[in-house]
């Protein structure tokens, strides 16, 4: 049962009066319930708990996270088809893709659960002391990670599980130590409510202070600000457009304590199709990312919204098969309205830019709230010299610029803004011959990609999901994989510290096992 | 022969209006050499030169950076008596100090070498496809840090060699990959100028582009200003007040690409007398003290600005003896007329606050530019009360204060702004009995110490200087060690992409037979 109530620790509490529903865009109608928006006090009240909590959790074991994370892995899968049909009726998107979705969020809580049952995560480093050396003698210090602090999660609109209340971010702040709490998404705030619940049940089973986890309701900007405006609060994650992203990186950049933000935000993707590859493969590329356009009704970061290629037979080969291929896609339904509206404004405005051409755009009736995938065209020097164009269309749209030659290639992605991702589709051998192209590129992207699409972001420790502002706020860190802990934590450093007042990480005995830099050399073993 | 001009990569230039000399405070005057300030074009002249040093520079091994640190170590050494000279008219200080500092410099430059040779620093992580995964397979990733770009380092009043021109920001960018932009420090214009000159010389003598490094001589803030604002700097390094400090953190902030400011500023470093040690050891720790409120003229970010203890005999033993010990101590030279001036008025102003009681001032005439040490004491409940008196006294300060009981103690560490360091005077076992003190110290700081004083940073990995704002911008990045090459660079992932176009370092050979996560596994074997 959903409450529309926020959870402030432990406790599901509404003495507020805004309230605001979630929406249905299959139906095109509100959901039932009705969520009331944390008041002022109530936020108070969340950051103040999780600042008492912070004090014990932060010392808890690896041992201790891994369980509390586990349960709620276990938590959100418990939470049956009630989860799965709640995230239907508020994203308009399948059940399979809520049941993926679903796997992905329980893997990746088990991944940092892993993590810190490993525990070398805290790269831990000695220099032990030389009490001989001339002219004065070497203390003894040690280094290892320790937790910012509470941290404030932004749900992401397009992933209402893996990227908001219970997901990447959040567990990967929750396994650094810091308490967490969740600015719920308005476009799935019973989502957000069920998984809340998993996670304080999970808390109270493994003995977790409360106020390690909160919940907040909030249908306006009011609630996000307030929370990143707290002093109490050390950082924050948010995962949506760039003016939410930057206008939450200013606020936090103006206060007396400035705090770090990792926004993720806008990406085009540029796609580069090399000339030979396009001789062979234009048909099946073509395939291929017609799909990738439409994936999810193109709502992912990773949409390659952006195509180059040197104009000729080949790209004009590789349009028309996409054109084709693209329109044989049935639309599908956006999250919300106001996302399909933004999709129709964003696309008229670029297609109305001088020098664009449509080259496919489905054009029969469609069910409502569902996407008309669009292909439009556009050549190199008008491309260049018009910023509009630079920007994403969020949604199952794509650009193909065809540049003049190779030159105008790598001058435009030069001035490309900062993206997640960049693509090369090359033959054999191909790519090698284009060596400013690809020095422009990973200049401009957090990930490079050759011969696959950019959608589908693998969880693993070597992905990096981020990039150059404005793809994110921070091209120092990734939002996807188990390094993502490291946005959570600053070094720390002991010096002379008595080995019992130690933490286990860096005592001699190393009583984890765990990897550690000794006098400059990796080791598990203990120091005499 | 120091010219006064600029270093523009490899060339001399100063077509600039605006001069200026540095000053030597033991003589009173100016130095002889007039210096030009760096004009805007030559400002814009240097970021070019160094945006295009970037794309070779970025691309080099680790053992040619290597080679071109190293050639910089030897270059200042060849210096000679004319560094020396150099630094202590330019300074006050003597020249034991200019030396153990230039060694200082050297060890940092080597330090960086090593770590390029050695080559594990780039965090190498693979991810190996699985073809047959299902639902979908997985592709091949890999990811290491690369260098951000153009960096502009601050030199720092205090340290005018290892942490100025040719500092630990410096060395820690080059290393990186990053060209280094210094804006010179005006009060060493002159040290600044022929420690550039031998990167200058080891930068041609090895290859490097020009532009990977240039020397900007700045009398006021417009150099600063206008190179934090270039859309082409990717990263600051500063060292010295919270008020210059946070000025370019929020340039930097307020930019269309914001960009990271790492600034080292302001501490008081709190030192925590336990009851036990004080009641043994009263006038051992006095003797230490002195020495180390006093080193360096008190010019150093780790000072021991701020003493905190119960009240009681103990305390009181001690501040007497500190008082005796500081005042056998012979008043030595501040840097600079404006510094000596800085610390006159912020003693005189904490001094008169409410209840502030002087226990020990050198009353004796003394030199010019010669800074009288002080100790002050308070109570602890207006110590709490009064946050004047949590800010820093450059200089040869320190203030006790007397706390009446250990929640006392316990709150007002927590009202502490962020510091540098902590430090715990204890005998055997008794640091134990205090677990909040403790953790509220080490809330506040960014290294603990045990039995010791906060002067003297050792430059090693373990070593943590930094600490929660306003101590630093980034509690997150350390200023002294090999790790601080970590301010400087992003990680980068590649997928799925052609072993022969990978860097060496993400190579299936591992030919450079560095350490590498593969498949969540350290190993420097090859993959098959």
């Amino acid at each position: 049962m959903i409450s529309g109530k926020n959870y402030i620790g432990e406790q599901l509490i509404a003495q507020g009066e805004k309230t605001y529903h979630s929406f249905d865009p299959k139906l095109n109608l509100p959901n039932q319930t009705s969520f009331t928006e944390a008041t002022p006090e109530e936020i108070n009240r969340a950051v103040n708990l999780a600042t008492e909590a912070f004090q014990d959790f932060r010392t808890f074991s690896g041992e201790r996270k891994a369980a509390f994370l586990e349960a709620i892995a276990d938590g959100i899968l418990e939470l049956g088809d009630e989860l799965i049909d709640t995230y239907c009726s508020e994203t308009g998107l399948p059940s399979g893709r809520a049941q993926g979705e679903r796997g992905r969020t329980v893997f990746q809580l088990r991944s940092f659960a892993e993590l810190l049952r490993e525990g070398s995560w805290v790269e831990a480093t000695i220099d032990t002391a030389i009490p001989d050396r001339a002219p004065i003698p070497k203390a003894d210090l040690r280094k290892m990670n320790i937790p910012l602090g509470p941290v404030v999660v932004f749900g992401a609109s397009n992933f209402p599980l893996a990227y908001s209340t219970a997901g990447g971010d959040t567990a990967a702040a929750l396994a650094a130590g810091c308490p967490v709490i969740v600015k719920s998404h308005p476009m799935h705030a019973g989502t957000g409510e069920l998984v809340a619940s998993a996670i304080v049940k999970a808390a109270k089973q493994t003995g977790m202070p409360n106020g390690v986890f909160s919940n907040l309701n909030s249908s306006g900007i009011e609630v996000g600000v307030q929370l990143v405006k707290h002093p109490e609060v050390k950082a924050v994650g948010f995962t949506g457009s760039i003016n939410g992203g930057r206008a939450l990186f200013d606020l936090a950049a103006a206060r007396e304590e400035p705090i770090p933000v990792f926004a993720e935000m806008g990406s085009v993707n540029p796609v580069v199709l090399l000339p030979d590859a396009l001789d062979r493969r234009a048909s099946e590329l073509a395939k291929t990312y017609a799909g990738s356009i439409t994936l999810g009704t193109g709502q992912f970061c990773t949409n390659p919204g952006l195509i180059l290629g040197l104009a000729g037979q080949g790209l004009d080969n590789f349009i028309s098969h996409l054109s084709e291929e693209i329109l044989k896609i049935d639309p599908s339904c956006m999250l919300h309205p106001n996302i399909i509206g933004a999709y129709e404004n964003n696309k008229t405005s670029a297609q109305g830019q001088e020098g664009v051409e449509i080259v496919a755009q489905f054009e029969q009736e469609v069910a409502v709230n569902h996407a008309r995938q669009t292909v439009t065209t556009v050549s190199g020097s008008i491309f260049k010299d018009n910023p509009r164009l630079h920007q994403e269309v969020f949604g199952p749209y794509s650009l193909v610029v065809q540049c003049e030659n190779e030159a105008q290639l790598i001058e435009i992605i030069r001035q490309l803004e900062g993206q997640l991702t960049g693509t090369v589709i090359a033959e054999d051998g191909e790519a090698r011959k284009y060596p400013g192209m690809i020095d422009a590129l990973q200049n401009r992207v957090g990930r490079i990609i050759y011969n696959g699409v950019p959608t589908g972001v693998e969880v693993c420790p070597s992905m990096l999901h981020g990039g150059p502002y404005p793809a994110s706020t921070d091209s120092r860190f990734t939002a996807v994989g188990v390094h993502s802990i490291k946005r959570w934590v600053r070094p720390f450093s002991y010096q002379s510290w008595p080995d019992e007042l130690l933490p286990d990480e860096l005592k001699n005995a190393n009583p984890l096992g765990i990897s550690r830099q000794v006098n400059n050399r990796w080791t598990d073993r203990p120091i005499n």
